[in-house]
């Protein structure tokens, strides 16, 4: 059966996520749904980032395998007219070989985290930021983060039912950024590692923010993350401000 | 009675428009029912432009007169928390002298329209965009659009209800840019002027679209004003791509 890889994009908010669940619309089963338009199923399709309900996708990339040998970009356009009206597009689709798997093959993940700091409420930008009304400390949060880089045992930032195996990660991005967005300044996350704890990133987020605020040092996030243990971490941030921005393969499967 | 200024921002979608009509819900019925909230009605705002259904509000600015003499933050605190759960947020507020008014006093407005140039639909910018599925000359719209600049009578791109009373108007920008959107390539059209007439800037963006297809050279656009009729207007296009992003006032009332 070919193979085919998808680079897909979605808003979280109507979903419980990306995991197919029973009697719940996910990003998975509305995908396997539209599948199934074009040829009969089952289908069961594959994805390099499970996310949380309300987190976004920009470059999630999964795979499907179909009977018929699709022309690629057909293929794209008639899952977007039957995903329609739901806020989920596939922007690349290309044939892979059949033993490439959007997850197991996947390098590297790569998440965006957006703060959008201002007092009035986003009205544009509603369930796609975490809103802050307070100001951030750019350079304090960068210098905390930096201690977070590299190879260590993430417990701290790591939820309760995290399924990993090992608590142990190597961090290769967290940079943090202020940006002039469209209704006001945001601070920008970029996140890279070849792979991810539970609710790694809402914890390092939100612990960052406790140090943009004033109330945490970077000093405190050095020693929460030595400290290995759940409680040492900040509150986990809300998911909407959340994005799987792209997933990195040792081919671009849509080049 | 002491006059307030107010910076406002919308989300077109569920409003038929700023103007206050009975039976729908518009942009100014909503504040105005905010405002009596805080002090006894009727309350009457004013705005420096009276957007259409579907249209955006960066920076719009309105006035309104209270009793009380508030704080300009409480105000416009208050303000916001009872505009919840409406996609209106008052972005600024100051005291202003009693004689100013926002749509009278306004000396420029400002607007900006998106298009989406891709293929696969938009997720997170649906209803805040216009997508087109062709991609468009940049350098051509802009030749096109430089034809318009200055003083004109405007009778092609004026929709017939328009109200002004004369179709003379002095357009002092219409600059095309290409920009690397969150989704995909945008192209933005930035236009200033003094004031516009009914639809104006849809129908320039419509018609300089046609141009960026290639389907219009920017010499039928030179004649199209020429002809100063209606009909030779090209498509007037759809309102969710445009913002009325800024007013100008001989001193900046938020500053």
């Amino acid at each position: 059966m070919p193979r085919f890889a998808l680079k897909v994009e979605y808003h979280g908010a109507p979903f419980v996520g990306w995991q197919r669940q029973k009697e719940h619309v996910s990003v998975q089963g509305t995908i396997e749904s539209a599948l199934a338009k074009l040829e009969p199923g089952p289908h069961t399709i594959a994805a390099a980032g499970r996310t949380d309900a309300g987190v976004h996708g920009l470059g999630q990339v999964a795979h499907c395998d179909m009977t018929r040998d699709w022309d690629p970009f057909r293929l794209s356009e008639a899952l977007n007219y039957h995903l329609k009206p739901n806020p989920i597009a596939i922007v690349a689709c290309s044939r892979v070989d059949d033993d490439w798997h959007a997850r197991f093959s996947a390098l590297e993940r790569q998440y965006l985290f957006r703060i959008l700091t201002r007092r009035a409420p986003a009205t544009h930008d509603k369930g796609q930021v975490w809103q802050v009304s307070n100001p951030l400390n750019v350079q304090e949060m960068q210098r905390a983060a930096d201690m977070l880089l590299g190879k260590h045992d993430f417990t701290t930032f790591r939820s309760t039912i995290c399924q990993a195996l090992s608590p142990i990660k190597t961090l290769d991005e967290l940079r943090v950024e202020q940006v002039d967005g469209f209704a006001g300044t945001e601070v920008h996350f970029h996140v890279r590692a070849r792979s991810f704890l539970h609710n790694q990133v809402r914890s390092f987020v939100g612990t960052l923010e406790r140090v943009g605020a004033g109330s945490w040092t970077p000093e405190d996030v050095r020693d929460a993350l030595g400290a290995k243990e759940r409680a040492a971490c900040g509150p986990v941030c809300p998911p909407q401000g959340l994005y799987l921005a792209g997933v990195v393969y040792s081919q671009d499967p849509f080049a």
